[in-house]
C-alpha cells in the first residue's frame, strides 16, 4: 500500500506543468486505491448485495465515483460528450438518505460489473485527458477546471471511506481480508481513561477563501466563538471502557437515552455496537473484512446516540455533565495539543491517512500533547450539527453536498480515521452525518459545566420571510437602490440638525432599516408584528448572521447568508431593541418618541385610521412622523371602512394620502413635498414586485 | 319667464371680461330658473316629500345643486374652505340608482328649507366671487377653472328638468300651478301619424375636443357608424296613437313585452302611462303642477319599456319591423331635417329650451323638415345603451358622471324636452337612464328591416384581462419599453431576408403582437386559450377599439380606451386571424406555418415538453420557432412532472432552458445568444410586476 500514500494537493505553491503531473499522480492514485478496495469482496455477485439496507447496492459505488467525475466535468462544460448517458443517471445519485434518493431495486437494473469496470477506464482517460489539457494557472481556486478535478479526487476519498463501512456491513463469508493494507495487531485489555483540563479561548472557526488546499464549501467562512475551560478524556473511549456502559444495562434504560436514541435503539433492537458480535459469553469485532478477538484497547465504534447514551450513563452514575465535545471544543483541543496538519507532518502523527494500519489501533498508542488520537484512528462525534459558517456561499458545482445537510439533524465527526486520507484527513475537513449513522467514528467524552447551546442555522425557508430578507439584505440581485437604506439616508439628511434620541420603527421587518438608524441615533425600538420576522433581525444582533434561501426557477434555489459585519452595520446594533408587537394596540411604554417611523404599515393594519388618529400620542412635541405606504389596501387585512382613502365619498374621489392627512392634520404639519420610492420584492429570479411608496413627513405641532 | 331665456356659452369666441359677465348672468339666470322650480311647492313641508320611492326628497335637490358648485370648486382648488361640511356630505349624492346612493331616509337628518335656503345663497356667492376672481382665458377648455363654473351650471340645468319630473310625482294637492310659465293650451285629437323614409349614410358621431360649447364627458369622441335606409314616423306618438295600443291589451299581453319590461309591468301593475289619470272613462294627464283633460294630440311620456312594448305590438299588427331608433339614426334624421343647433337658432324650431310652452305641445306643432319634434316637446327614447364613444376619457373632475351609465342599461334619450335648457338643448346632448325611468320622454318609432345590434360596450372589469390589456396596449404609466412591440421588433429585424408568409403566435392574450406583426407579414393566426381574452383584439379588430378599468388605489380607478387607428396598428388588422385554441391540443389545421411564436405560453400549459416534442411538426422547413418563457413553473398549471426543468435530476440542477434544449435539439438549432425582455404588469398605480423573459431563437433542421 506505501506506493499509494498521497496526501492533498497545495493549490497555491509550485509550478503549473509540475503541478499538473501531480494532480495526475493524485487521481491516478485515487483511482487505484478506490478499485483496490473492491478487491476485498469475495466475488463480482457481491456487488449486487446491500452492506446496509438504507445504501444502494456496492456496484452503484463502483460507478458513482466515475460517474461523479464525468457528471461535473459536462457541468463545467471542460468535456462536452457523455460517455454513456444510461449509467451518467444510474450511478448519479443515492449517497444520504435523501428524499431525491431513490433506492427502490426494482427501480434499478444494474449492469455488469465488467461494464462498469468498462465504464470506469473511459471515464479514467476522459478525467486523464482533462488533466492533460485544461489550463492550469496557480493559484487553483473555486472557479478554474482543476477544481473541478480535485472535487471529483476528493469525492472519490470520501467514499473510499464511506464504501469500506459498507463492506464492512457484509457477510463475513463475502469478503476476503488481507488485500487491502495489514490490520493492527495491537490487541489488549483497555487502558485507564482520565479527563485532563483543557483552558478555554476565543477561537475562530472557519477556513479562509484563500486556503491552499481544495474544501468543500462548508469549511469556508467565519466563526468566533467563545470556549469555556472544560475536560477532556485523555483518550477516545476504548471497547472495554464503553463495556461498562453495556453491562450496566446501558442498551436497556431509556433515561440515559435521547428520544431520538431510544427510538433508534427500540427500533433496531440494539444490544451493543454494530461491529460487535457476542455468543453471549465472549465478545468479537467486526473489521472491514474479518473478524477478529475484541480488542478491548482499541476506540469502540458507535453512532452518535450510543455515545450521547454513554455520556449520561456516566454522567448518572458519577453525579458530573459528561457530553461530547462541541466542533469548537474540538478545535480548540486540537489547537492546545498543536496537532500538525496533513501537508506539515513527515510521518501522520496519529492512524490516519493509510500511513500505518488498516484498522483501528489501540487509544494509546498515538499521543499527541496531553492527550491521545486527537486526529485518527476513529472519527469522533460532537455535539454540533453541521452548518454553514457565517459567510457561507454554496459551490454551484455541487450545490447539494452541504445544504441539504443544514438541518439540525447532521451531526459533525471530527479529526479523521485510519482510511481518511486527502481532504478528509486535514484539519479543516467537516463531514456531517445522520446521528444513527455508522461510521469509522467513535468518541472523546468532555466534563463541562457549560450548558449546551445547539443553535440552529438552518436556511430560512420561509418564502415571506425569506423574500423579505433579500429585499432587506440582499444586493445581488438589485437592481435599484436599497429600499430601507434610501429612508434612512433621508431621515439621517433631514433631521441631522434636530435632536433626535428616541425613535421607533413599526414595521421592523428583517430589520434593515433599524440597522441603518443605529449607526446615527442612540436609541431605537423596532417593531414587528410577527414573530416571524422579529427573529431574522434578532438573530443577526446575536449571532451577526442569519441565512435564508430565495428561489431561481422552479425548484431550484439560491443560499444566502447575511453577515452583519461585512455590512458595516453591526455598529450601531446594540442600540436597537427589536420586540414583537401589534401596532393597532400598542403597549403604553412605546411613547416619547422624536422619531417615529411608519414604513409600508398601514396597508397591513386591521385599522389604519385608528391608527393614525392615535399616532400623535406617542411622538413628543416637534417630534417626527414619517410615512410610507403604498396605500394598497385589501379587505382581507383591512376593514373597508378602516381605509382611510381610495373610495368615493360625497361622490367625490378620496385619496389615501387625502384621507390620512386629513386625520393627521389636527396634531402635525406636513413637509411638502412628498416622494417616491421603490420597494422590489424580488419573488424569483424572473418574477420581481416593484411596490412604489409614497414618503410623507410630518412634524407634530407644539 | 322671458328675463330668464337663456343659451349655453360659447366658450372659444368673444373677448374674456365680456365672458365672464356672460358667464355671471348665466350662473344668476339658472340659480333663479332653479329657485323657481320650487315655488310650485304648496308649502316648505313638500321638501321632505317624495316624488319617487326611488328618489330623495326634494329638500334634499334644493341643496344638492349649491353643493355640487362648492364640491366641485374645492376639488379644482377654486375655493380652500367649506361652507358647511356635513350640508356638503348630505346633499352630495344620491342621484341615480347607484349602489352607492343612501336613500334610507333614517339615515338622514334633514335640515330646514331655511337653512337651506341660507346655505344656497352663501353658495351663490362664493361661486359668483369665483367667478369674478377666476382667471378666465379663452378658449375655455376642459381643465380651466371656467369650465368647473360651466360644470356647476350645466349640472344644476339637468336638476331642473329631473326635478320637475319629481315634482310631477307629488300629489296634485302638494303643488301649486301657474308659477313656473304657461302650459300649452292647444288641445285637439291625436293627427294621424305617417312613416316618412330616411335615407342611409355613413355617419359620425361624438363631439370634437374643440367644440366651442361645454359638454360632459361622455359627448367627445370618434364613432363612424353606417345608418342603413329606414323609415321613421313623421310626429312622436300621441298620446291617442297609444291609447290603441292600451285599448288593444297591450299592458296585459306579455308577447309585446321584452322579459325587462314584463318585469316591470308586473311589479308596478302599471295598465297605462305613469302621467295618465282615468276614472275607468275619461282620461286626464298629470303635468308637473296641474292635471288637465287628456291632451291626445300631445306626445305621449312613457319610459323605454312601455316604448318598446308599443312597437312590438304595432309590429305585430301589421306584421313589419317597428323599433326605435337608435342613436345613429337619430342623429341622421336631425341632419337630415337640417335643424339647427342652439346657438344658431334665433328662435326656438322646437318646443325647447323653455321659449315657447312650460308643458309638452301638439306633435303636429313643430315642423322640421318633413318631421315634427325632431328636438323639442319630449325627450325620444332610442335604443341605444349609452357607451363612451372610441377616445373617451374620464372628466376627473366628474368622474362618475358618465362611466357607471356605461352599463348597458341605461338607454340614450335625444331631442330635449320643453323644459331642456343649456347643453340639454344642443345637438350632441347624451342623456341616459335606466329603461324603467321616468322624463318627460316620449318616442317616435323607425321601421327598418336591419338586423339591430347593440353593441355592449362596457368597461372590462375582468382583473387579468384588463391587467393585460394595459400592459399590451396601455402606456400611460410604461417604465420600459412594451413587450410585444419589443418582441416584434427583434422578429422583423431577425427574419428580414427570410420569407415568412404563415406566423402562428400562440398566446395572443390581448393581441398586440398579432397586431405588431400584421403590418409586416400577411398571415397571422393569433390563438388564445382563453375567450375571456381573445374576445378583447376580435374587438379591436372589428370595432376599432376596446375598454378597460385599471386600478389606481383602493377602490379608485382609470377608464382606458384604446383606439385602434389612433395606434397605427390598423393597417395589417384583416391579415390577422385570432382564434380561441389549446396550444396543448392544436387542431390538424394549424400548421405549415413559416414562424410560430410562444411567447409566455409554456408557463402556462398542462404539459409543456409534450407541446415542446410535437412543436415542430407544424413548422415548415427552415422555418422559425421563438420561445419566450419566464419559466415560472407552478404545480397548479403544470404537472410537476411535465416541467422541461428547474429541478434536480441524477443530483444536477437542470434549468428549465436546459429541458427546453434538450427536447429541442433533435429539431432545431438554437441560435446564440438568448437575451432577456422584461413584461411589466401593472396592477395598481403603486404595485407592479415584472416578469423577465428569456428570449430564444430556433431554426428548424432541414
Amino acid at each position: 500500500m506505501n506506493h499509494l500514500q498521497t496526501k492533498t494537493i497545495d493549490l497555491r505553491k509550485g509550478q503549473p506543468e509540475a503541478k499538473q503531473k501531480e494532480i495526475l499522480d493524485y487521481f491516478e492514485k485515487t483511482w487505484e486505491i478506490d478499485e483496490k478496495l473492491y478487491t476485498q469482496l469475495k466475488s463480482d455477485e457481491v456487488f449486487y448485495h446491500r452492506g446496509d439496507p438504507l445504501r444502494h447496492v456496492l456496484i452503484f459505488y463502483l460507478g458513482h465515483t466515475a460517474v461523479f467525475f464525468i457528471n461535473k466535468l459536462l457541468l463545467a462544460k471542460l468535456i462536452d460528450t457523455r460517455i454513456n448517458p444510461e449509467f451518467e443517471s444510474m450511478f448519479a445519485i443515492g449517497v444520504d438518505e435523501m428524499s431525491w434518493d431513490d433506492l427502490n431495486e426494482k427501480h434499478y437494473n444494474w449492469p455488469s460489473v465488467d461494464a462498469v469496470r468498462d465504464y470506469r477506464n473511459k471515464a479514467k482517460q476522459v478525467v486523464t485527458d482533462v488533466i492533460h489539457q485544461a489550463p492550469l494557472t496557480l493559484p487553483i481556486t473555486w472557479d478554474d477546471p482543476f477544481w473541478i478535478i480535485m472535487m471529483g479526487i476528493e469525492h472519490e476519498r470520501i467514499h473510499l471511506e464511506t464504501s469500506s463501512v459498507l463492506i464492512r456491513q457484509l457477510p463475513l463469508e463475502e469478503v476476503v481480508s488481507g488485500l487491502f493494507g495489514k490490520i493492527c495487531n495491537e490487541y489488549g485489555a483497555a487502558p485507564q481513561n482520565e479527563l485532563r483540563p483543557v483552558s478555554g479561548a476565543t477561537i475562530t472557526l472557519g477556513k479562509p477563501f484563500d486556503h491552499s488546499l481544495y474544501g468543500w464549501d462548508n469549511e469556508y467562512g467565519n466563526y468566533v466563538e467563545k470556549v469555556a475551560d472544560f475536560k477532556a478524556s485523555q483518550m477516545l473511549v476504548s471497547n472495554g471502557e464503553y463495556f461498562h456502559f453495556i453491562l450496566d444495562g446501558g442498551y436497556h434504560t431509556q433515561s440515559y437515552w435521547t428520544e431520538e436514541g431510544w427510538n433508534w435503539r427500540t427500533y433496531k433492537q440494539a444490544q451493543m455496537p454494530l461491529f460487535w458480535r457476542s455468543d453471549g459469553e465472549t465478545y468479537r469485532l467486526r473489521l472491514v473484512a474479518e473478524e477478529i478477538a475484541m480488542p478491548w484497547n482499541w476506540p469502540v465504534e458507535v453512532n452518535y446516540l450510543e455515545a450521547k447514551a454513554f455520556c449520561n450513563w456516566k454522567s448518572a452514575k458519577e453525579g458530573k455533565s459528561f457530553r461530547l465535545p462541541t466542533e469548537a471544543e474540538w478545535i480548540r483541543l486540537e489547537d492546545l495539543c498543536q496537532v500538525p496538519d496533513e501537508l506539515e507532518w513527515h510521518v501522520a502523527p496519529g492512524n490516519i491517512n493509510l500511513e500505518h494500519v488498516a484498522s483501528p489501533c489501540p487509544v494509546d498508542r498515538f499521543r499527541m500533547g496531553d492527550f491521545y488520537d486527537v486526529i485518527g484512528n476513529v472519527w469522533q462525534w460532537t455535539e454540533t450539527p453541521i452548518s454553514g459558517y457565517p459567510g457561507f456561499k454554496v459551490h454551484l458545482m455541487y450545490d447539494d453536498f452541504s445544504t441539504p445537510t443544514f438541518d439540525g439533524k447532521h451531526n459533525l465527526i471530527k479529526g479523521g480515521s485510519w482510511i481518511s486520507t486527502g481532504n478528509e484527513a486535514t484539519r479543516h475537513a467537516r463531514y456531517a452525518f445522520r446521528r444513527h449513522f455508522y461510521q469509522h467514528a467513535g468518541f472523546r467524552y468532555v466534563e463541562s459545566e457549560t450548558p449546551l447551546v445547539i443553535d440552529n442555522d438552518e436556511y430560512e425557508t420561509d418564502v415571506e420571510v425569506a423574500n423579505s430578507c433579500e429585499t432587506n439584505w440582499g444586493d445581488t440581485f438589485a437592481t435599484a437602490p436599497n429600499f430601507s437604506q434610501q429612508i434612512a439616508q433621508i431621515i439621517v439628511e433631514k433631521l441631522r440638525k434636530q435632536t433626535i434620541r428616541r425613535v421607533l420603527d413599526l414595521n421592523a421587518n428583517t430589520g434593515r432599516l433599524a440597522f441603518e438608524l443605529a449607526a446615527h441615533f442612540p436609541d431605537i425600538t423596532a417593531l414587528d408584528f410577527s414573530a416571524r420576522f422579529i427573529r431574522m433581525p434578532i438573530q443577526l444582533q446575536e449571532k451577526g448572521f442569519m441565512r435564508y434561501i430565495v428561489k431561481d426557477e422552479g425548484e431550484l434555489v439560491f443560499y444566502r447568508d447575511v453577515v452583519l459585519s461585512s455590512t458595516e452595520l453591526d455598529k450601531g446594533k446594540n442600540n436597537i431593541l427589536f420586540m414583537q408587537a401589534d401596532a393597532n394596540n400598542l403597549k403604553a411604554i412605546y411613547s416619547g418618541y422624536d422619531l417615529i417611523i411608519v414604513s409600508n404599515l398601514l396597508e397591513e393594519l386591521r385599522n389604519p385610521v385608528l391608527f393614525l388618529q392615535h399616532i400623535h400620542e406617542r411622538v413628543n412635541e416637534q417630534g417626527w412622523l414619517i410615512i410610507t405606504s403604498t396605500y394598497e389596501w385589501s379587505e382581507q387585512q383591512t376593514n373597508r371602512e378602516s381605509w382611510p382613502g381610495g373610495f368615493k365619498q360625497d361622490g367625490e374621489s378620496v385619496t389615501s394620502f387625502e384621507g390620512i392627512q386629513a386625520i393627521l392634520d389636527k396634531h402635525f404639519t406636513l413637509e411638502e413635498p412628498r416622494f417616491d420610492i421603490p420597494l422590489i420584492l424580488r419573488k424569483s429570479s424572473r418574477l420581481t414586485e416593484q411596490r412604489l411608496a409614497e414618503v410623507s413627513v410630518w412634524q407634530k405641532k407644539q
